[in-house]
Order: structure tokens, then sequence, then C-alpha cells
């Protein structure tokens, strides 16, 4: 039997990688001295894609939600179970959204860990922000809400088709689907399309000690001699000539309501349609 | 029993996924201040590939043609079927046409409302129009038929090949395929390898509003304060040292027949030769 | 029954389509004013990946060998068959071979038709030349034979080992191996890893028309008004400073028998060692 | 009866095709005058990935662990038997220990001979040692094994869940996640995630002849005539410009111990996490 703990412990752990890799992703490509420094678009959507194709391994047993939007879907689209054997209780909704969103938060403490010296060298607390939450590019409330909603509805109705369609690519579909999402329709935002996946990080952000140590500690920071040293070394000849201000950490929460009222408004109108449609 | 009404809604549907996501990319990569400006031609075809992919898990009871050139295909390659149940007539090939054709409209205007306020942004007219259909690099409208015919001959002559060869993939395997065909034969006039994907935007494009209000409304665009700033800012600058000229819209209709009738061969050819060699 | 007849068409089908869209990335990523110019090697991986997953689609009922040294290795392998109900005879050994260089050379001239004006516009011959064949980035004909053979190994080694492996992929699972191969062991050969995919091509180069019309019929190449169309304006200019010279094509033949011989032994290894280890 | 010669000999081919395909992808990344040269990080990603997807296939009938972390996970998650067959003892664990190893240590030695030339013309030994071994980007000792800690525990939890869960994806699974582990936890250390993967290629490092010859023997290097060949002309130039020294091979041993323990940890603690949760 499938009860309250075992839910929550599922779909925490599920939630919980796909934000430890979603978040892993963007600081890879965002953080000084990465690896994956400035390494394309692509290179962030496979990141969030195989993100959610581990997370559904680990979740696989509650059907893998890992969204709140997916779990608002399924309620509306008329389906009887979450998933086999968990029947659509208010009880059973609780400790999927709860595991969703503990499970993200915690996911986030993890990339921050796993990227710990590279937040620690970064200066700029916008890119630190972007591992965690997302923001649009042009700010426009209403038109941002509407590219969050779009960008859910595709995921939630094809991910309620996957049920209709045979095929043996198990968790690979929707893992596939976010990439493709992320590739087309996440220029403007982002994508949250998941409230979990941006709210649970951003609280982590505002949690989390964020203040540069690199002006801090400037002898514990040991650059590694090889590739790109050069580079490495103008940077940091260019950030003591500007002089270090302390920064304050700012969570954007003014933005916050939009990818989570998106998702949800888009996941909902997924189910309503997908009910009608499929 | 799978009807006119539900043909034309199913593949609406699903060709309207498919332009949504495909269209999405492209603004994407070619956007103004889109978070996958510059992202790249792989990009560019894994957004298209993975549009498929999200188009035919909506579609799949019509088997998800999606494409007329597909449709015309079935139909030389001597099938009886469209799909299970859904024998080739006239009234089913209107159906599958005008599905595919509005569904491919209304993708479109999906796609620009998601990227509602870049479009906006965007002071390039010819950037606008290629989010939505193809153009040559090198225009010549008798080699350019040529490569779609290639090109959509390729597409339809492989996915009548799926129906002889067992595999788990499911709509995998004709994602995979266009992200492949965008990859490699996409290069000389943009791969419209589908009437629909070509004209339904375009007709899209000949309808909406595309006047830039960078300048008309520069006080309602406030752009995010993070990175990039700096060159967010020279481009303004850049833009606003140069007068502003009110361009015309052309949605380029001489090019149009191109995209249509070059499909449209490659799709009945690869029907005629499947037909003899598979 | 399967003949002389079915198995070179099967094979020439095949191939054509892999050579089609291999050289088909290679001209996208290398001529002038194309889509996908300068896509970075992780695209022409693709192309040529999902070249090979097409190619198999078209040949499946023969094996889709598409490829020498894949028969080679089959034959060495100890196996009695090339695929079900075909035997391994010399009749048919013939049957596969030369399928599989007609089909090569076919497929490199419709790489040549779908991408002709931008043949006509290139003026670097060694690009042209790249698009149909492979050449070293350090010529060193013992050390280039060596990596030719090391990477033919991995490729036919894992397909024998796909016998022994239960696997939904199909022809999927060869497609990606092909990626792989290319991302991890072409950097200094262009990884030819086939005979008629290198040979094929060199003699359709051989054969085609070369001379470029860039400056012979400079009133017909009407470039497209657009995106980067700056850029494309410039590189005329610069052209028209530097007289144009005539060039004489240079199919390289003294590197050929490299990626002939490389993977037929590399291929033979193969076949030797899993009939051992398998 | 699978016995401690034919785990050793299969582990060993296994390991041998992964690392001969990782290394490749990364000298293709970083050796001067590859043809995947700057190809970027999702480039690497891919070719790592795919080398896990070749490995897996060879050492199907093991089970294809390819990773001591794999190996012990195993052990500590509370299962009889590391793959159908083999049950755990102390001498079935040495054999695949063993065999992961030294299959390490040749399959670095086939990179190494495929890429030949590459080396010889490399000046940058610490781009050789890359090639080879991971090291940080910012050197922490503590802070760096907790990042392979975490990306090890990634790796082997989802592995442990494949176990649970029906796909027809195949080895493809752990390709893929491997995909996804160095796109989003590579960018602090490069993500050994497997002690054999790091130690066995710097054994071989250690072992091989690094002194570039790009000086001693200059008339040796012909440098294809093509594309790229002024960039490449500059180079030589300015290499010769900068007086060759003798550079001491450095094989990096005082990092060596945490892409060993780190794995090691991450793998013993996704298995105890995984008796528990799944």
């Amino acid at each position: 039997m499938v009860n309250f703990g075992s839910i929550f412990v599922s779909e925490a752990f599920g939630t919980g990688l796909l934000i430890l890799l979603g978040a892993g992703v963007v600081a890879n490509v965002l953080l000084t001295k990465s690896k994956g420094f400035d390494g394309g678009w692509l290179l962030i959507n496979f990141g969030w894609g195989l993100g959610v194709f581990a997370g559904v391994y680990a979740a696989y047993k509650t059907g893998a939600h890992l969204n709140p939007a997916v779990t608002v879907g399924i309620a509306f689209s008329g389906a009887h179970e979450y998933a086999t054997g968990i029947p659509i209780t208010l009880g059973n909704t609780v400790a999927y959204l709860l595991g969703q969103m503990i499970g993200a938060i915690l996911g986030a403490c993890a990339a921050y860990l796993a990227y710990k010296r590279h937040f620690d060298a970064e200066t700029d607390g916008a890119k630190k922000l972007a591992v965690f939450s997302t923001g649009p590019e042009i700010r426009s409330y209403g038109w941002n809400f509407l590219t969050e909603v779009i960008a859910t509805f595709v995921l939630v109705f094809v991910v309620l088709a996957f049920g209709h369609t045979p095929t043996g690519l198990g968790p690979a579909a929707v893992a596939l689907l976010v990439v493709g999402i992320g590739a087309s329709l996440g220029g403007p935002t982002g994508y949250a399309i998941n409230p979990a996946r941006d709210l649970g990080p951003r609280i982590a952000h505002a949690l989390l000690p964020m203040n540069s140590t690199a002006t801090a500690e400037p002898e514990r920071v040991a650059v590694t001699v090889g590739a790109g040293e050069g580079a490495a070394a103008r940077e940091q000849a260019e950030r003591q000539t500007a002089p270090a201000q302390p920064q304050r950490k700012n969570s954007d929460w003014s933005y916050a309501w939009v990818p989570v009222l998106g998702p949800l408004v888009g996941g909902a109108l997924a189910g309503l349609i997908a009910h009608l449609v499929l």
C-alpha cells in the first residue's frame, strides 16, 4: 500500500534529483570558472531534461509527478488515480505537493553544495539567483504569465497523452519532452513550468548564505593551473580594479508568483482539455 | 469510429503543438533578448524534432501525419488506410489537410503569444518572418524546390519504412529523423518539408500585428537587471542613434509556393518508390 | 527469398540515405551561406548518426550493413548469415559491397544537388572535398590508418554485441553508437569507419563538376535579404578584391587508401575478437 | 557459468571501450588541430555518455558495472548478485575491480594511440593530463570530494532504480544518465564518478611517453592544407617565437585520491539509501 509517507518520500527524492541536476546545469553554464561555462542553451535544456529523467526513475512508484502542475493536471483530467493504487484524495494531494516542495528545497541545497566554491567565487548576484529560480528576459508580468501557461499546457497535455500511446521509452519520453519545451518555449521566462521547481529553490536561495567570499578569503581560492589560466587571471585582475562592494541578496520575490500561478493554470487547462480531446 | 471531426481535431492539435514548438525554437534563437539567442543550428534541429515528438503523441489516434506531404505520401504508397480504422477517402483526406492547416495557423499564433514581448522588441522584420516561415539562403527557385523535394523524400520514405521495422521507439523515431533531416538537409532552405508547416505560419504572419513597438512604447519594455544587461543597454543605445523607420511587413509570398509544392512532390515520390522498394 | 538484386537495392538505398544525410551535414557546416554554417562538431556527429538511423530503416531487410567493414566483420565473426535468410556466400558478399558502393556514389550526388548553389558559391576547394570524403588534420599515413582501425573496431565490435543484448532501441542503437564514435574518435581523421562512405563520395567528387561559379555567374546568385546580409555582403566584397583564380580540383587520391583499408582491418579484427569474447 | 576470468575479460573490455571513447572525446575537444577542437561541454558529455553506452553492450553479461562505485553500491544495496548468476563474493568482487582497472589503463592507451600525432603536436602538458584524468577548476580538496560524492550518489542511486522500472531503453538509459550528470554536476571537478575512470588513465599518463615532439621532429608533422590553415600556421609561428622548453610531466598525484574515494563513498551511500527507499 502506498501511504502518505511513502508518497512524500518518493516525490521528495524524485523532485530533489530533478532540481539537483537542473540547478546544477545552470550553475555549470553561468558560474565563474565552471567547466561548462557559457556552454549554451541546448546544454541547459539537456541538463533539465535529464534531471527529469533521473527524477522519474527515483519516483517511479508514485507516477513521478515531480511537479504540482502535473498533479493538478491529472486531478482536472477526470482520472481517478494519481498513479496505480494511489486514489485522488485530499491527503494524497497534500503528500504529493509537500514532497515536491521539500524535495525541491533540498535539491537546491545539494546543488549549492556541489558548486559551493563556484558560488563563493562568483561576484554577480543575479547569476547566483538564476541558478535557483527563473526570471524573465523582458519583464512584463502578464505576458510572462501567459508564456508559463502555454509552456506548462504543452508539458501536462503531452504527459497525459503518454497514457494513451504505446511506447517503450519509459522515463525518456518526458525527458525528451522537457528538452523540447526548454528549447522552444524557454526563451522569454526560462521555463519554470513547475511551481515547485521555481519556488523551492527560491526559498533555498533566500535561506542559504550567498555572500561572495572571492574578496573576503582570496587566499583560499587556489585556481588550478592549466587551460584557460590566462583568462582567469585577467578576470581576477579586472575584479580587483573594481572595488568589491557588499551585494545585498535579492531573491526577486515580486516575480515569484508568475512561475507558480502560470504553471498551475496551464496544468489545469491541460487536464480539462485532455479530458475532452484525448 | 473516427469521423471527419475527430480527424480534424486530432491533426489540428498535433500540428498546432508541432508549430508552437517549432516556431518557438526559431524565436528563441533569432529574437532579440531571448535566452536561447544565437543558440546554434543543432538547438533549432532539436526544437523542431521534439515539436514533432510532442505533436505525434497528441495526434496518435489518427497516425499523426501533421504534414500534407505525409498524407499524400501514404496515399501514393498503395496503402488502404491513413491509420488504423481510417480508410483513404476524399473526405478523410480533406479532414487531414484542413486540420493540419488550421492547426499550423493556430500553433503559429500561440508561438507569437509566447514570445509577444520579444516580437515587440525586435526591429528586424526578416527575423520575425523567419520565425514563422522558411526562406532560402541563396534564392534560386528551381534549386530551392529541388532541395525541398529531396529532404521531404527522405522524411516520407523513412516514415513509410517505420511500418516495416520492429522498434520500441514510437514517436521518438520520427522525432530523431526530423532532427537528422534538419541537421543535414536544412542548410539551403530551412527545411519546410511540410506544406502546412510553412504556409500556415505564413498566413499567421500576414494576419498578426508585426510592427515593432520598441520605439513606439519604450517605457513599457523594462529590461531585467542582471547578466547581459550591459550588452542589452548598448544595443538599445545603438537603436536609438539610428532613427526608427516604419517597416513594411513582408511575408515573402513570391517564395511561398516552393515549400508547398516541393514537399508535396517529394512526399508523392517517396510514396511511389516505397511502394516498389519496401 | 532475398536474392542478389534485392540485396543490392536494399543496401544501395540504405547507404545512399546515409551518405545523403552525412555529406549533407558537412555541407551545412562548411559551405558558405549555409544555415548551419560553423554549427560545430556535435552537429556533424548527429547528422552522420541520424544518417545511419535513416539508412538502417530503409535497408532493414538485409540487416542494414551499409558498410563493407560491417559485412567483413560479420564474415569474420563466425556467423553463418549476413542477416536472417541471407547466407554468407561470395555472391551475396558481392551484392552487399556493390550495393554499398553504388549507393554511396548516388547519395553523394544527391547531397551535391541539395546543396548545388552552395557548392557554386563556395570558393574553397578543400571544403568542397571535405563534404564528400575524409581527410586527416595531421597527415601521417601510419597513424591515420591506426586511428581508422581503432574507431572501426569499436563500431563493428559493438554492433556485433547488439545481437547478444536485449533492447527496444532498434536502429537508434547504431545511430547513437555512431554519434559517440564521431564525438570521441573523429578528431584526427574525420572518422570514415566505412570504406564505402569515403571511396564512393570521393569518386563522386572526381566526376561531378566542381568549378566555383561564384565569379562566373554572379548575376544568378541572388543573396536573400535578411539576417546576416551585412556579413554576406562583406565576404562578397572581400572575394572581389582578391582576383578569382581557377582552382584545380583535387580529390586527394594519395590518402584514399587509408579510409578504405583501415576500416576493413578494424572490422575484420572486431569480427575475430567478438568471436572469441562475446 | 560465469567465472573469475570471464568476469575480468567482460569488465575489462567494457571499461576499456568506455575510457577509449571518454578520453577520446576530451582529446578531440582539447588537443591542438583536432577536428572537434573547442567543441563545447555538451560534446564532452555526449562522448562520455555514449562511451558508457558502447561499454555496456560489450560487458552486458556481467551487468556492465564498468565502475567500482557501481560494484560497491550494489554490494551495499542488499542485493545477492552482481548480475544474473554472479553472486557477491570476495573473488567476484576482485574480478570486477581488477577488470575495471586494467581495462581503464588499456583504454587510455588506445585513446593515446588514436590521437598520437595530436599528443605529439600539443605543447600544453595540462591539456594532455586532462585527456586522461579529472582535475578541479577551483582546487579545494574537501569541496571537490563532496562534489564527487554527490554526483556519484546520483549515478548509482538511479542505476539501482533502473531495476525497479520497466523500460525498453536498455543500455541507453545509463548513457543518458551519464550525459545528464556530466551536464549538470561536472562543472567543478570534471565528474570522475568512477575510481577506475580516473585512476586507470592517470597510471597510463604516468607510464606513457608524453614529451611534445612538435619541436623535436617538426619535419614529420605535415599540417593538412584546407580550412583553418591560416590559424594553424599562425599558431605554429607563435610557438616558434617562444623557445620550446622541456616540460616535466605532472600526473597530479596529490589530487588522485579525491576521484577515487569520493565516488566510492557516493556509491556506498547510494546503495545504503536505495536499500531503504526503493
